[in-house]
C-alpha cells in the first residue's frame, strides 16, 4: 500500500503534509499546484519489472504501490487503464519515423483518459470520508467523474460550460450526476464550481487543483513504458488543454526514472489547437508564466484559455526537452479519419490532436527518421459525432435494387 | 493452431468441408446455418485451465485453439474481447438473486460485442485471399466490420437501413467504408447486400450467413466462464435480434462443455423488444420454425423482424433450458440509467435489453433467490445518444453566480 508522504509545490518547492483540504500551495495560491511524493525506496521493493510482468491486475492499479490511495477498499470496481498500445507501421513509414505507437485511451470505461484521474479522485474522496464530489469540466472529466461517483455511491455535482456537446451532457445525466450548465465558457464553469465546492464543503475533483488526480493520469505513461518493455519512445505527443494530462505523463515517466524502471525521459510534446494555445505561446515566447487568453476550437476537451495547471505543463515540456506545437481545427478534423483508417482508433477531436501535432511536425521535417514516437489518443470519437461528421463525406443512398446499386458502383468507380 | 474440421447444418445435420463459398446448407438453404466443429481432442491438449490462467493474451484470441482462423498473421491487431465482468451486489440484492454479473462488451474497439465477430470475419476473408468484405447491418456489425477492414487493409461495403442512427453511420464513414444507405428496413438492406455480394464476389460478413462469425461471438461466453473461475452462472440474459449473439453464447458454452472446462450449461435467456419479437413468439408458441414479422423498437440493434439465424437462437434457448422474454421500449429506456447508476456501465438501448429482461423476470418472481445471473451488455450507450437523452431529465441551467446557484440547490432540495 502506498502512502503519499509529501505534497510539494511545483513553483516554490514548499512542502505540505497530505491533509484533506490541502489542494494547492498556501503561498503560491491556485498557480502552485502540488506534486505528490512517495517513499520511493519502499515502492522500489514492490514495483519491479519481474513482479509487474507476473501481475494479473490488467488495469492502472497494477501501479498501486506508487499511487496515493490509502484504503484498497476505496478503489472503485470499474476497470480503468491498461488500454491498448498499437504499433502502426503504415503511419511510421508514411511520416518517416522508425516506429509509431498509438495509445488508445478511448477504451476506458467512460471512453477517455480522464477515467484514470476520476478513479483516483473518488477513491481519495472516500479516503477522506467525503459524501459529495464536484468538478468543472468541458466534458470528459465530468462524464468520467459521474460514472465513478455512480459506482461508488458518491453524490456528484458537475459544472459544464453551456456549449458542451450533447453526448457528454447526456452521459452525465445517465450516470445520475447533478449537472449544472453554466452560462459562459469553461473558465466561468470553473469559477462557479470552485465557489460552490468551498461553500458546500464538497470534494474537489478539478484536476488542476486536486494534486491526486495527476497520480491517476501518470499511469498512462507507466503503461506505455511497460508495454514497450521499458524502452520508452523518443517522443510522446499529447493534446494540451488544462495541462493536467501532459503533467501526468511527465510525472509518470519521472516516477519510473526514480524507481529505476526506465533510464531516460521521452521528449514530451504538447499539442494545442491554434484557437486555444496559451501553453504553446508561453513555450515559444520562453516566458516563465502563462498568460490566459481566448479559447476557440472544435476540440472542446482542450478548449481552455485559462490552463490552471500551466506550471506542470510547462515543466513537462521543458524538463523533458520536448516541444509545443499548434494545429488548426481543419488539421484536427482531417486527423480523425486518417487515424481511424490506418489504426482502427476512432478519436474525438481533442483525442486525435496529439496525432495531428505529430503529423504536422513530421511533415515539417521536425521529427527524425530514427525516432520512435507515441501518440496518446485521449478520448473516443463517439463522444462528438457532430465533429466527426464534418470530417467525412456522405454515404451512398440506394433503393433495395441490385441494378440501381450496380449503376451506382460503376459511376463511383468511373469518378475515382 | 485450430482448423475447422467440419461445417454442420444446424437443421438437417448434413456436413460440409470448410470451403470459401460454403456459407449455408445446400439442402436447407438460408435457414440452414452451419456450426463450425473442431477436433476437440486436439484442442483439449492446449486449452486447459492452467495454461489459460498463465496466458498473457488479454483478448478473445486466448481461445485461439478453438477458433477457426487458419493463419495467425491474419488476426487483426485491434485488441478485442476480454472485456470486464463486474459483480453488482446492489442490483443482486434489489432484485433478489444470489449474485448478479454485468459483462460490459461496450468496451470493445468499436464499442460493441460485434467486434468479436468482425475480427474473425476479416481474418477469414484474409484466410480465403479475399480483398473486399461486405455486410448488411443495423449498425454495430457495420461499424465493427468497417473498423476491422480498415486495420487489415480490406475494402468494405456496408449496407444499412436508412433509419440507422447518425452516430453509427458516421463511424462507418470515419473508418473509410463504402456506406450504402438502403431505402427500407433491415430486411431490405440484407437482401441488397446478399445480391451485391453474390454479383461482385465479395466476402460475406453477414453473421447469420457466415458460419465463422458466431465463432467470434462465442468467446463472450468463454470469457464469462473463465472470469467466474469456470463456475458458470445459472442464467445468462442477452438481447436477441438476428439470433447470432445468443447462438454464439450457446456455442461458446457448448464448446467449453466438450472441452471439459465447465460441467453444465447456463440457462440462456433471450430478451427481445416487444415490437420485434419473432423468436419470443416461436418459443412461447412452441413452434419449430420462426415466422418473420414487423420490427419496431427504439433498440435499433435488435430491430429485426426477419431473424436469419433463428435456428441457432431457438436451439440456444431450448437446449439450455432457457427462456424468452420481451420488454417494452419504455422498459428498455429506463434500464439505461438504472444500469449506469448502479454499475457504471452505460449501454445503448439494445445493449441494456438483457438487463431489462432480467429485471422484468425478477420482478415477476421468475428468477430464484439462489440463482447466479449474468447479463451481457452488447453495445456502448455513446452509440445512440438520442435514445439515452429520452431516458433522463434535463440539466440545471445557471449563471456563473454562486448566489443564484445556492438558490437553485435550495429549491431542488425542497422539491426532493
Amino acid at each position: 500500500m502506498a502512502r503519499p508522504e509529501i505534497l510539494k509545490c511545483v513553483l516554490c518547492g514548499k512542502e505540505y503534509s497530505p491533509e484533506p483540504e490541502r489542494y494547492v500551495c498556501g503561498t503560491c495560491g491556485l498557480d502552485g499546484t502540488l506534486d505528490v511524493l512517495y517513499d520511493v525506496n519502499e515502492a522500489k521493493k514492490r514495483l519491479m519489472k519481474d513482479s509487474l510482468s507476473l501481475s494479473r491486475e490488467m488495469s492502472m492499479w497494477r501501479y498501486r504501490d506508487i499511487m496515493p490511495v490509502l484504503n484498497d477498499a476505496n478503489i472503485p470496481e470499474l476497470s480503468v487503464g491498461w488500454t491498448p498500445l498499437y504499433e502502426n507501421k503504415r503511419l511510421a513509414s508514411e511520416y518517416g519515423v522508425r516506429k509509431l505507437y498509438v495509445k488508445d485511451d478511448g477504451r476506458n470505461p467512460t471512453a477517455s483518459l480522464k477515467d484514470r484521474a476520476s478513479a483516483v479522485g473518488v477513491a481519495k474522496a472516500l479516503d477522506f470520508g467525503q459524501k459529495t464530489v464536484a468538478c468543472a469540466s468541458t466534458g470528459n472529466a465530468a462524464s468520467s467523474l459521474s460514472g465513478f461517483a455512480a459506482v461508488t455511491g458518491l453524490e456528484s455535482y458537475i459544472f459544464v460550460p453551456e456549449k458542451a456537446p450533447a453526448a457528454k451532457v447526456t452521459q452525465l445525466l445517465v450516470y445520475g450526476a447533478n449537472v449544472v450548465l453554466v452560462k459562459g465558457d469553461y473558465a466561468k464553469a470553473f469559477d462557479l464550481a470552485t465557489a460552490a465546492i468551498e461553500k458546500f464543503g464538497w470534494y474537489n475533483r478539478n484536476c488542476a487543483i486536486n494534486p491526486y488526480l495527476v497520480e491517476g493520469k501518470k499511469t498512462c505513461a507507466m503503461e506505455m513504458a511497460e508495454q514497450l518493455n521499458w524502452e520508452v519512445p523518443d517522443r510522446v505527443f499529447i493534446p494540451v488543454g488544462d495541462g493536467c494530462c501532459i503533467g501526468g505523463l511527465y510525472k509518470g515517466f519521472r516516477d519510473l526514472l526514480e524507481l529505476g524502471l526506465i533510464d531516460r525521459m521521452p521528449k514530451i510534446t504538447g499539442v494545442q489547437a491554434e484557437g486555444s494555445s496559451p501553453i504553446y505561446k508561453a513555450i515559444t515566447e520562453n516566458s516563465e508564466r502563462v498568460n490566459f487568453g481566448p479559447a476557440n476550437t472544435i476540440a472542446d476537451s482542450i478548449s481552455v484559455g485559462a490552463p490552471r495547471n500551466w506550471a506542470k505543463a510547462l515543466r513537462a515540456i521543458r524538463k523533458s526537452g520536448g516541444a509545443a506545437v499548434t494545429v488548426t481545427d481543419n488539421e484536427i478534423l482531417s486527423a480523425i479519419p486518417e487515424l481511424a483508417r490506418s489504426s482502427g482508433v476512432f478519436g474525438e477531436p481533442a483525442g486525435v490532436t496529439g496525432f495531428a501535432g505529430f503529423r504536422k511536425m513530421a511533415l515539417a521535417g521536425e521529427t527524425a527518421p530514427d525516432e520512435t514516437v507515441a501518440v496518446v489518443v485521449t478520448g473516443n470519437g463517439l463522444k462528438d459525432i457532430e465533429s466527426a461528421k464534418r470530417s467525412v463525406g456522405k454515404p451512398l443512398s440506394c433503393s433495395p435494387d441490385i441494378e440501381e446499386f450496380s449503376r451506382l458502383i460503376d459511376l463511383r468507380r468511373t469518378h475515382k
